[in-house]
């Protein structure tokens, strides 16, 4: 039996946070069969935070929900793959401190980067205040300080940042 | 392998709901060791819906929510028992729709008999108007109109209760 864990992938929109959570649920699901869900923010924002905005009360409020629904996907032995931008390190740590095996994957790539692959143009909306309380524009990240997991994508593949994860969960006995 | 289900408990504070599910849930989970989640409305308050109050509009949105967890459970293969007072005939219909094999379970319970058992003394402060919004004595309750299963609790024990259940799902085939 593998350990239980879960992958909380943090950074900016447009990382490729969702992209390479996705191809890593499918290889732990088709190839290790392992019980995993993954929770991305638009379900979720969709179904139970509807109510919320992206002041910081808000996203806090966010993240305890989420808490909540790990902690009902682990007493269950799900294992859980997240994708939040997260942007304040006490509500990651909480996360981290009301889970078992919490490995933070920061997906690090440079914000350009991020901005050139934003094709709903959300950056751009952000920049001219079309959009209030966007990430790194008019809010402010705090970067993971000791991440288990760090990736630089702008010279990565979605395969090869797939495989970093993959290895680190086989190296570290989850696999 | 049994077939899934929600099993859903209905109506008043102090008919027995908890009491009742909390006995089948052990017996479903050490017995039949299902992989079974047992929802109560104290904790996914405390957990997910501080927000929400007793209005009728926050009533269904703790419903909503409700209802996308049973579905990250059901996808998972996790079975699920929930006790809420849910007083609308829309919202469990809602959440029939939403469900596989929703198997309503209406406790029915004279009110003079829950309000015998109730020694947080809730009834009298709600006819006293110190809790507000206390369904049938301020909010009203839409009796289900073709439960799956109804129990009047007043004549018989909470073993003889749990076995009403438990029968009708081995009858069903749910076992």
């Amino acid at each position: 039996m593998s350990k239980w864990f879960v992958l909380w992938f943090t950074w900016l929109s447009w990382a490729w946070k969702t992209t390479i959570a996705n191809n890593l649920y499918n290889l732990l699901k088709n190839k290790w069969y392992l019980n995993i869900e993954y929770l991305d923010w638009d379900e979720i924002r969709n179904k139970i935070n509807k109510d919320l905005w992206y002041t910081k009360k808000d996203r806090e409020e966010n993240l305890n929900r989420l808490s909540y629904i790990i902690k009902l996907l682990s007493r269950n032995n799900i294992w859980v793959i997240a994708t939040f931008i997260s942007p304040y390190i006490i509500s990651r740590d909480n996360l981290r401190k009301n889970s078992t095996n919490f490995i933070e994957i920061y997906i690090n790539t440079p914000l350009e980067i991020c901005e050139q692959r934003d094709v709903k143009w959300l950056y751009k909306k952000a920049r001219n205040n079309e959009i209030k309380n966007f990430t790194w524009i008019s809010e402010i990240y705090e970067e993971p300080i000791n991440p288990e997991i760090e990736i630089k994508t702008q010279d990565k593949t979605i395969e090869e940042s797939t495989n970093i994860i993959y290895n680190y969960l086989k190296n570290n006995n989850y696999l």
